[in-house]
């Protein structure tokens, strides 16, 4: 019963086997080798991006990628609980030589384009503040909370509009992509995103995270940026593998179809608990849950492994995720506790 | 006849089946896995580190090291042809947030604590100039060559004597570690160093690098320096895995010891030759040699892979470097055209 | 109807004569002349600091204070409305290489110790999350509100108890200090802050800013920020000159009583208007207010010059701010209007 | 006998006067005054630049222009001698987040188009290296070099071939115009400078640094760069008051035309002596010449002020710098001793 995180999974098996089938002789270093090209063009294609780079980790790939949107003297307008904010130990100031992270708030981690609006009211001051330079969200968001493209393209517009360019952090691109049933780019370059963090190691892969840059007078800088974050692998073909096995036949949408469908079943069988309150609509492989107390102690003594968001003492929010190697037989074994415990 | 780089090789097949075997369910995220656990702690026991993080390339451990000995008002001491300062496009200012590297010359890369000396002499006008900090050093040079024990003992007292904190960078330790047959604890914690860049990945593993903490005081900052650098790996068992398979059973050094021989067949063969001069005395992995322009065009022809460090016109100095993937035979294959060539 | 800011004020002149004083033959440069000696040795003295450095803006002070207690990967809890976090424009962003200011709330622009243990309570995901390192106030604030030594004693103990540093913006000290009525150690060294930077030059003075260190430990590696930050003035005697003028015989604080007396006589008018609603107590320099629609109307046409923070529409939140140069009958003129304006 | 430098003159009558002026009543901060729109049209104007920023070091003034030409992955040619290398402590590094310093050499400070080729022709890594970005000169030099406008023109055209940017230290501008007999304009923006540091404090202000920006493209940005660092003086019409009193009527050229003559003076006595050796031509304000031991003690004993470069014992290379407030009788006294050391 292990839900604590889609990074606690393995990785997929025809991963496994295309890093295996990768190991063959030697290879150009620094991404030059025809493994890494054709990881590349399949990942621009996929996306209808104009330059593609392979990174280690997605706090890099989010950082990078603001770095290239907002100058020092910058701000990006996130949500008060992205991942840039919470958890990334200050990379993206980091990486942006300073730039400041405005915070606003929307329902289940997404940010509404009234949000931004009310961000710029607060910037009045020329000069005396920084420059609000771009946007960041997350699909699917921290929260548990997915956009449908219209509503991406609705805060690419509300973005565009104020001068600002739109960043999304696509850690669970795939579980958001499932949910909405729309392909790849309707969700990224035909909804007005301008740069994405795209991530596969949730989704499957051992390490296989990707900058895509759809305005291409973004993509010149990308190269030094990546080398200078020490973030040129020098045998990049054991990423790019990854990266091509996922991508091809579709692999990366039917692991992402099976965390969502687990996470469905399991949020079924939590919703129907009456003393179990879902904090959001489950659509994505994340949910959270505001549990009882003594609920929460027979899953723990069960051992159920999740994280808690809050704990209130008597009632506690905690978290539940999905992955491609979550089997059915774990959800039941909750849903059996859950059951017993009324 | 492959001698581009170690970075060409493949990953050896024990650290891949150590891999593979990595694969088993589920395991806690971001270095929490009992894997991680057990490789820091045959980092930290090799080579009698205080700590050991594991990062995903040279260069960043390279530059993360640096910014926990550096002030952004500091100075790093370094051979001009230090990996530092020539080829990782300004990553070790960017983690010190603006530190100097302050260049010196030495034999075959190495820097000799003279070259120190001179260096501190120019430093005469207080708070109007940086503050030297630290110094690093390559073991073995980016120029083939190789510090002893002794040598870096004295490198290190030389520094310590000026108030400077002492940084290897080991990307080619292994290497060394064979040619001068010392443990590593004797090339590194016992000879005075404070701080080591570890790379195993030219040595033969996939993904392999970390830094080592000698002095203990340096330790506690650095787990969020490796997560805001965005090299905090979420699926990290399987970099660790790679350390457990080259350093039980002292795998690593093995790997170094036949690509050192490769170096030592192929130089043996290029000396021999009236036309061709050794740059140095090959003692490690890497052969840098001046070809007359002829011998260069016919190795050209016969498929030698290598760089061109230099172009005189008539003459050309060149580099080679071995594996643990060099076979016999790709050596033997150029011995004979250089044969073939008078 | 001078009422914009207190940096609209000229120069007092006492301190101009000092300055005209200081221009008598040459004099060593970089503060190695005689009046920075006697100045910074003042500095110390009126505050009980370890170190003076004398800089040129009050952004400055508070960007270099904060970098010497944050470090990159840190972060800096501050009041929402703090100028460091409003109208600096990133300075402390770029100044620590990137820490995080951490937000709160508090009356009158004043962090009480809850709302520091309010932003701890956050930072539980380790190094996932920035260091906080470090807590900010300025008094008197942003908003007019002033603290009492006991009440910097009692944030100073909230911040160390946490592991936190205390540093205060004192750009308009004097007038917390006549207001308070202690002495200005009392405010400072004595009630727990660890670093000040302390302005004059709204107080009087031309260009006068310092950055007072309280802990000794700090106080060493001040010079190179300083001058990293192009902020080590060749000619710094005009800027020593300034200190001396205000700090000796206690002109400060007589011209900051000035400023709050008519600033208290302003806020008296103010009050007694049927229409007018005082945002706070004023005992500084600076009124927050809330006027009617046509009352502004009628203060503008009659000249009177001061900032709108807020524009309801039918009422408007307005800033007047007090000076040493505001004459009485500056004051009494405005009064008047009001008197008219029922 | 004071020679230590121009910073240690005081301010000349005609400034301080313009300083007292200044100081009538209220004005607005933060340069939206009066008479910083004057003395920013008033550079604009001498110089032909689109844009022009007050700030208070000539430190910073150098930081800020190369910030905004090159990327924080860029690198700056520039002379080994330059200030921004030797005196800065690495701000250049601090505002450029953690740009590379590339050192070339030249006769007397200066650096020639072939100096930019050989750097330029070590960069051959592409994204391995950094991106040079700018060529800094400095003129007049700090070794006491001067540039022609036709050699300026060259290094701007062989900076411009390589896709450069030219910065130009203009400290001691003044000094090389005077010596040069051009207008402010054919030594900038007529010669392709792209960027100009121009200080007027060693010329003979108080405090008078600024900004001048020649390619309109960059001037834009400028404003926020000032204010992050520190550098938005509040009230800024002190600052602005000295350049317009230097500016109009020449005044800065006729005091640098006292200097470089007090300069030649003195130059043309030393030469004379036959145990000195001038370094170089001497065509501006400063000397440099190597000086037998004896000489040098019996200046030092008559109380002669000077800083020595390098002491190789029994010879000593020491700098002499004249200002506007060098008076004949210093240069004579100073002859003087030296017609008794024979």
């Amino acid at each position: 019963m292990q839900f604590a995180s889609d990074n606690t999974a393995p990785v997929h098996p025809r991963v496994m086997d295309a890093i295996m089938a990768a190991n063959d002789g030697p290879a150009m270093p620094y991404g030059e080798d025809e493994l890494t090209q054709r990881a590349e063009a399949l990942l621009r294609d996929t996306f209808g991006a104009a330059d593609a780079l392979i990174v280690t980790t997605g706090t890099v790939a989010n950082a990078l990628a603001l770095s290239a949107l907002v100058p020092p003297f910058g701000g990006v307008i996130c949500h008060r609980e992205a991942h840039i904010q919470t958890d990334e130990c200050g990379a993206p100031e980091f990486f942006t030589s300073g730039a400041k992270l405005l915070l606003a708030d929307g329902p289940e981690g997404r940010l509404m384009p009234e949000a931004i609006d009310g961000v710029m009211a607060g910037f009045v001051h020329g000069i005396h503040q920084v420059k609000p330079a771009a946007v960041s969200i997350t699909n699917a968001t921290e929260m548990g909370g997915i956009y449908t493209p219209a509503e991406v393209a609705a805060v690419a517009d509300g973005a565009h509009a104020h001068g600002l360019r739109l960043h999304m952090d696509g850690a669970r691109l795939a579980n958001a992509l499932v949910a909405t049933g729309v392909p790849a780019r309707a969700m990224t370059a035909e909804a007005g995103v301008d740069i994405l963090s795209f991530g596969l190691t949730k989704t499957g892969a051992m390490l296989a995270e990707a900058v895509l840059v759809f305005d291409a007078t973004l993509a010149g800088e990308f190269g030094r940026r990546r080398k200078r974050a020490g973030q040129l692998v020098s045998k990049m073909r054991f990423l790019a593998a990854q990266f091509i096995a996922l991508l091809e036949d579709d692999l990366w949408l039917e692991l992402a179809a099976h965390a969502n469908a687990m996470a469905a079943r399991l949020a079924a069988g939590l919703k129907a608990h009456a003393g179990v309150l879902l904090a959001h609509e489950v659509r994505g492989n994340t949910i959270f849950a505001w549990l009882p107390k003594a609920l929460h102690e027979r899953l723990r003594e069960a051992g159920a492994v999740y994280y808690v968001w809050r704990d209130e003492g008597e009632r506690l929010l905690v978290r539940f995720v999905t992955s491609w190697a979550t089997r059915p037989e774990e959800v039941e074994a909750l849903l059996k506790v859950l059951a017993r415990t009324r």
